[in-house]
């Protein structure tokens, strides 16, 4: 499920430059249990299967014996909520651990014992934490300098300075009679940024008034 | 990318089961170009490249004329922001239509005239749409009933009454000293149901107050 969703594109590039290296773990290689179980009934009646502390401690341990962790993460509803800011900051850290939950959720106990920090990327439910956690991984290491290979691009996206960005247009000019606005075919220069600040902050009020108060 | 995401776990299930259908389509095989471009500089000078209008208009009318479609959808950081509302009235539409942007993303033109409804999963900026549909088609697909196996799971789930779900526990009852709460191992389920609901309003009071006032 994640090896080609880390594998591809900006994140590929980015480890294949040294940038950034993010590994998988499975669960099922740090449990003792005879059928690789790592899951089992929660305690008072609840529907669903409930992801077992031992294999999860096993697992931050071991990799908590070979490097020092910023954070051990874990994608949860709960969590504080993901946002380029967030994105900003966790892209300076050294090394993280993301924690993926499935079915019900994580016995309570390591969120209470082994986690450091739980992240929500939004305000629904997925079925389990691992697109989650790529989603945290491509707008983390996107961030890293020479990620992307043009860095102007990241510093003119949306939310960098709580503005939406502006509509942008490509060749042809005009495609079943819909043109591109003639402004930016005119090559006046400060005429064109100050239309992409105006389209900015008029997209911003009209759909996220709420950015321009942050 | 997109592949092992979207075929894995509950989503392959609920195809398995012929209760979704979840096709990739390759912008690429829509192009007249003969490098098999899809994108092309800007107007007006923005770093990054933009998607074009042309291979994207070539692929939705391709699709269109194969079925009919309730949303034309695209994900972007403007777009309304994702719930599990959303994710609620979207799991009874027949079909969608999912573009992923990428790079500095699509032509203006596409969301004016081809979309018909623009998605943000979160305030951060992705190196592409294709995560946020994988993301969309989890919390979307998932809620079919049948796709998950338990449905009294999903019921009980966050959000689904503006509650954080309650902590959840499994075996072993003590593990390195950290015990679970005598509560859930004493059998009284009705004390054991009332635990979990203060557990759910105390944790969202606390949490995600925002939530209550819904």
């Amino acid at each position: 499920m994640l090896e080609g969703a880390v594998n591809c594109s900006i994140l590929k590039r980015a480890q294949d430059k040294g940038l950034a290296k993010i590994c998988i773990h499975n669960l099922r290689d740090y449990t003792d249990d005879k059928h690789n179980r790592v899951d089992d009934y929660p305690f008072g009646g609840e529907a669903g299967m409930v992801m077992q502390i031992e294999p999860i401690d096993n697992v931050i341990t071991h990799l908590k014996s070979q490097r020092q962790y910023d954070e051990v993460i874990y994608t949860s509803p709960d969590g504080e909520t993901f946002d380029q800011k967030m994105a900003n900051t966790m892209s300076s850290l050294e090394n993280m651990i993301i924690l993926c939950g499935h079915y019900k959720g994580i016995d309570f106990r390591i969120r209470e014992h082994l986690i450091t920090k739980e992240i929500s990327i939004g305000d629904y439910v997925l079925t389990g934490g691992e697109l989650a956690a790529a989603i945290i991984s491509d707008a983390v290491v996107r961030l890293i300098p020479g990620a992307i290979g043009d860095e102007q691009s990241a510093l003119s996206d949306s939310f960098q300075d709580n503005l939406l960005a502006p509509p942008v247009y490509t060749r042809p000019a005009e495609y079943k009679g819909w043109r591109v606005p003639d402004i930016l075919l005119s090559g006046h220069q400060a005429k064109i940024d100050e239309w992409k600040l105006q389209q900015s902050l008029e997209r911003t009020k009209r759909l996220r008034p709420d950015l321009l108060e942050k």
